[in-house]
């Protein structure tokens, strides 16, 4: 594994004389990557039909000139308002049912059957001019799929798409209605022309309908990045990468990724930790200037395991952001610590994003590692420190982890269809999961819920795992370590019913749910041995050891042939001590790392980081804020992983 | 009055040989009454005027076979998919004017001409199918009319029937521009048909107008209602029975049960205390698992009004249900109590939703009474003691209340439409004179705002009461009892302008209301004999004596000649001293009932309820937690109830 | 000047025999102005070209005839219901997209061109009939531009005019595409045609886009009332006055002030204060009967510049009003407060809304003078001591104010189309400024951003001024006095872009901004000398004289040749530490009021005003709850202004 920085840049933002010292100040700051042309297609096709390549060949020529790789990205987030003419239905619909305009980006409907040709018509022209320059390291399919809340579209075309996609899943109306159940409140159809988007519905639309809708959805981005995959495979070599997102789980990312080689995620910590963060205002203060301690590690492993192994940064926050609700500064010190979080989980690149501020449109509040003026911003001296101790610090391969943890997309879904109790959200409790095995110190594997072998793993943590695949119950079948399942694990079929057996609806069936209970935020079970189950729980019927109960004497942890089940959603002492026992048992050794401190293992080296505001004491050593340190591992784990 | 207890049914979900087995179920637990079909219009009528009868005459053997009385619904909740193909503009629409789609159910406006024949068509079929059978003992027309805000429609036929409506009221445009003050900003109108609906004015609209909408939309409720009533009356003699719902208020069900015989309603205490309670998130926390003490008695007590004396419980939570914010588990013995609280009530049958949880479609999460599996659910066990208890205790009418409370539906529209401070909300402000009564230990009647005869009464109450009707009028002047109104009683006329003479418009006129204030939720008005009135104060002009002043001095509470009038909104102490002081002097004897203790008599026992999270004494004895307990009665009170 | 009361009447909404009395009364209670007809449309112009003017001549007669002057308002606020059968797409469209219905008032989109023809056809009937005629003292154009956010409308009328109003702004489509920056997503036009609005984009639209529309739809407000005023003064010599509002920010009011003589506005201190105040819960609850101690003053002292001098309150709370969130009554002396504060600040009339209560539509439960049955309202008396106080206190011109406060409409949209951190208002940011002064007991000034001569004083304000005209730019060179600047001032080109030498681009640049972060409400950066910049902070490189430092370092408050520059926004003790230091530096003279206590200076008197809700001392005097007092001037200030 090679480890490498880059950056994104925009040839068309500046005049053409600004570019060559750009790119000589880019191979001076350490930078090994440049990605360019993602937004600018009006600029490659100003008017339909007609090329200009000109501009794209003298920039590639300069910063490959100057030593930079360049990654390439097809235009196709941002077609030219001329599209519109040709195209007036490939808009975006709302949920609302009004059409998103023209004016900022990705304004266009993944179903819409003329666009995907116009897409493959201007990947095609790039690809017959770019595909065998040896100064193209790599492919950016279009753009952030999904962003702006594009992936699930109302539009006409998105219907259309969606009832020849269940008459190619059912074949026969009936088999549609008897999966849905449409018995229920005379709902069922008489052809699948009649089936209509479960949208503005009078009461709340069928969830076999949802989920059919949300995967019909999915499906329709990788058959778009398909389109463009298989264009560029006819025509080059260099790998096909993709920028995904941070908590975007609209689409199944394993499938799109199955058409590319690398998977790369635009990193922004302090934006997100505003956005997204579930753990209150006192944890969005503290960390303001930091980031969430884990969500960069839990989007590190997840993205490792879609692009099976091959992963990058392809945008890296520098500075304050402008989309953000509230947009901090980075504690200094911040951007080489994640970077190095980055690099410590198997980054093969990090990339910044972006080269010089822009002073005009969107983005125009968003830092660079340059200043509009061209001066450094703040993070260029932490990119060459970076640099630096990267030349200094030999290479080593992803440690072998021993912990999985199944994510699962189609389960999202699942629970944004059915929470059954507001706030129950598929991605909280998983990363509750995370949080808690990171706190404990050990590395992680994040896995797909189709994983077909689990012999590298001595513990596997499923919770909320809608629907147990057949591929993952036979896998699960052969493993010999400890499993730790529920809630609401296999609690669904495939067609979203109740599984006739009642969940979970797993191998080593150790108990029965016979009812469940969503609970109010000041609403909880406490639990005998510590702790709380909220959001959630399950009355379980069971014949397994109880290892736990609530106050009020119902089971509340059940294990059986290390088979763990939980019936609810666990505080983080629960957890804590939940995922404590079961690493001992398989004599996993765990840390408590408090406060800010994280620790990654790589195959030579435990990096150390501290997110907190504080300096802290990690075995005695104290380290700064915003600080990572590495130290030697003894050489025990051998094997790199996938 | 006799007391059974019933479920309802869908044979149409579950195979035909299962239907035997669950018939003789429900005979063994005690169940008399069986409800079915008012969803199964696509099994009824599969294709337009093709009727299939076979399946449902099948049911209603096996089921009346087993011993049970049926009740039959009609299915208009639910046209099949095909009943858009012939009347695509059948849809409501929202507020917002977009068409609320098929997919769920209620996707009907009332308005639709097209539709209600479509709706007297099924039924007639029905009718003449089963009118006469004597196993039908009862009809259930439609399901929860208004449900899903669907009772106030803005579609172009709702527009259409509202014009006309308007010229059948006013006869000339020159009244409605004089009845709604349309001179204030040039909104006066040369034609009928030049009104459109109020929704999305620039402005608010005239107030007015709205409430001539709204009442246009119960007037709609009634007349769809009317269309199935008119058949089934042609064509059967079992009773009518209608399942309404709880702080359900769009429509005048006073007027929609006219044409009724029985009333009844759907009973959801955990679901309704999420989604109703106004005291806030520590009074939901308590009453969590077991439902708000007054909020089943209140409506009771009121569908006991609609239905002239007769009322059921047509569907009775059993376990946790699906569509609530939060949906937690009864606590073991809340059933039990529901049921209970309900006979107490008078209620002549409780009806338990549904007899097995589906597992499939919207409300798989909903519990039965059995499970998915068909194994019995928790609340089995609570029906067979119902139905024991029932068989050893005699039956007795409903007690002779003392107090009655009037409840007014278009008191509600006119607070909706002119709150003047937020949260002024006419169902509150009656259920906290309620809930005080209650906690007085007061058996109560609602009663209609139209109401001729207050002559079985010592205590009225008609706070908030926008309009006192003639016949109101009427039967106070008659009166020899306590009155006790305020605040904003008689402040209307019908034409919702303020009364020439000043508010309160109402015999024993004993104030003036010279001008109102609506306060914040921080803000009070501190009353000089403890407690206080918020929300909302008037200052009063007054010859009357002053019970009791604001601190600063104002008149807040008057009384003259048995007539109360409070000049704000009390808070729970002042609520309790006035109520208090009104029942001695008209020597009603009260209890005053700590936590969750509740009490209501029938004709013969006293019940009392525990509905708090702990055991709580009552006259020295200790009720359990969810119990309910019962005592005989001095036979005093002989007169049975209307 | 001259100072006068007057009150707003509507003989239509009346029986005519009562006028006479209530012109009586008018004049006997003390008042000189009568402003009439501004909503009285289909009254004078029944059908469309058929006018009717008697009854409005019998009421000038009646009310002129009683010694009273009047006011006469067009009535193109609310056109009669014919007018959208003549042009059906006059309607406003909301940002939704949605169509904004007839019904209320207001229901007209600026860009329409054909009603602008309506609107100078009604004009110049009134002003043929009454321009010329002696008992009109004055014109009211429309009423309340901008209410109900009508200012900016997504009709297709608006979306043609922005199309050529671009055109005429850029003159080629490559001059746009290069001051949008929109190269940076491809969003390139072709053609001004292309140009959509920038509503229900897909992503956030281009800032430079909204900012060009925003202004635009200023434009048309003053185009629209331009209309009117030159129709008006071709016929009459009588003076141009809008009524505008207070927190009114959606257009341009010195542009739109420009075509009349007085500036006027509509102040309801306790509707406004439940609405705007950004001030939270506990100042709202100590002001909900007093309203805002700063707010009133502000607006008079803005619309003494929007009226260059020359300014009224049209519109003056009696009592409680109908339409804010809460609604209480002002305590006892507020109107009189109210009004006096109004004339310290140079008001030439104080005019109640409204005459009598209606009984009937929209505002019925709006207070007036009189209530509903015509006998005096609380405010009455308080009308009469008004006046009988203004007949014994010699009039004096206003103060001469030694500091001024830039306020710019402009800053306003760029600062909601960027905020960059939510809640960073620039409104809030300015009257945090003023409040500030105002607390020093300093009489201020505010002026135009493009304000050409600041000879007159010594310390000017231009917190988060987006853009500093040239105009300004020249008038700060020649100032002697000091400049209080940032943050935000100077931080954007005309175009919307960071200025090329980065901010703040301004004279005497002192500073340097690298680069700003925004801040979460829990997060602040504190002061060495105390206090703490909040929601904002910008990290600056300078040469100049540090003031004061972040606890951490950062320069936070430079200075240098009397140019201070605020690297964030300052809390009240930051605020305050250095407003008083400016001060001193300047020899203004500066108070400490503490509490609700406030003064505003005439030429010849001091005025005291207590807001706060105890009596408070004042150099020794106590000052009653809602009192003013005033005292004698030492004669120095001689010098009247603008």
């Amino acid at each position: 594994m090679q480890r490498a920085l880059g950056v994104c840049y925009y040839p068309e933002h500046w005049p053409e004389q600004q570019w060559a010292d750009d790119a000589r100040r880019m191979v001076e700051a350490g930078l090994t990557y440049v990605r360019i042309a993602e937004f600018a297609w009006a600029r490659m096709e100003p008017k339909p039909g007609v090329y200009q390549w000109d501009w794209l060949d003298r920039a590639i020529e300069t910063l490959a000139g100057a030593g930079l790789k360049v990654i390439l990205g097809t235009p196709t987030t941002t077609p030219p308002r001329w599209m519109l003419d040709k195209w007036p239905d490939m808009l975006p619909v709302g949920r609302d049912g009004h059409v998103r305009k023209f004016g900022s980006r990705r304004h266009y409907c993944y179903s819409h059957r003329g666009y995907r040709d116009e897409c493959a018509t201007i990947t095609l022209k790039m690809a017959e001019r770019y595909g065998r320059d040896g100064r193209v390291h790599g492919w950016q399919l279009d753009n952030e799929y999904g962003n702006h809340t594009t992936t699930v579209s109302y539009s006409a075309a998105a219907r259309e798409g969606f009832c020849q996609w269940l008459a190619d899943k059912y074949r026969t109306i009936d088999a549609l209605n008897e999966a849905w159940g449409n018995v229920f409140w005379s709902m069922e159809y008489d052809g699948f022309e009649q089936v209509d988007l479960p949208n503005r519905t009078v009461a709340e639309a069928n969830p076999s309908h949802w989920l059919d809708f949300l995967r019909y959805s999915s499906d329709q981005v990788a058959e778009f990045n398909r389109v463009q995959s298989a264009v560029l495979r006819a025509h080059s070599d260099a790998p096909l990468i993709h920028n995904f997102m941070s908590k975007s789980t609209d689409f199944d990312h394993y499938k799109v990724a199955a058409d590319l080689d690398i998977a790369s995620w635009d990193s922004y910590p302090l934006g997100y930790l505003e956005k997204h963060s579930a753990l209150g205002e006192a944890w969005i203060e503290r960390y303001a200037q930091q980031g969430d301690p884990d969500f960069q590690a839990f989007h590190h492993d997840l993205y490792r395991a879609v692009g099976r192994g091959r992963w990058w940064i392809m945008e890296q926050q520098p500075g304050p952001v402008n989309w953000a609700v509230y947009n901090p500064a980075p504690l200094p010190g911040m951007p080489r610590l994640w970077a190095w979080e980055a690099f410590a989980h198997g980054a093969e690149a990090v990339c910044f994003f972006r080269w010089r501020q822009a002073p005009f449109a969107q983005e125009q509040m968003h830092a660079g590692l340059l200043r509009p003026d061209s001066a450094d911003a703040p993070a260029m001296a932490e990119v060459q420190k970076v640099a630096a101790e990267m030349a200094a610090l030999p290479e080593a391969g992803t440690a072998r982890a021993r912990v999985a943890l199944v994510f699962d997309y189609q389960s999202v879904w699942a629970w944004q269809i059915q929470p059954q109790g507001k706030g129950f959200e598929y991605f909280n409790l998983v990363f509750d999961f995370y949080r808690a095995m990171r706190r404990l110190g050990l590395s992680i594997d994040i896995i797909a819920p189709d994983c077909p072998d689990l012999s590298q793993y001595d513990l596997v943590a499923m919770p909320g795992l809608m629907h147990v695949s057949d591929a993952l119950q036979q896998a699960l079948r052969a493993f010999g370590g400890t499993v730790i399942a529920g809630p609401r694990t296999g609690s669904k079929t495939e067609d979203f019913q109740i599984p006739a057996g009642l969940p979970p609806e797993m191998p080593g069936r150790i108990c029965t749910v016979a009812h469940v209970e969503s609970l109010r935020p000041g609403v909880s079970r406490p639990l005998s041995g510590g702790g709380a189950m909220r959001h959630w729980f399950e009355a379980l019927e069971t014949q397994a050891a109880v290892i736990d109960r609530l106050a009020s004497g119902e089971p509340a942890i059940v294990a059986e042939d290390k088979v763990i089940y939980l019936a609810g959603w666990p505080d983080d002492e629960a957890l804590q001590r939940v995922l404590e026992t079961a690493c001992a048992g398989e004599g996993i050794p765990t840390l408590r790392l408090s406060g800010g401190l994280r620790v990654r293992d790589s195959q030579t080296h435990r990096f150390v980081f501290n997110y907190g505001p504080d300096p802290a004491l990690f075995e005695g050593q104290t380290i700064a804020v915003a600080d990572v340190i590495w130290q030697d591992l003894p050489d025990t784990p051998t094997k790199e992983a996938n």
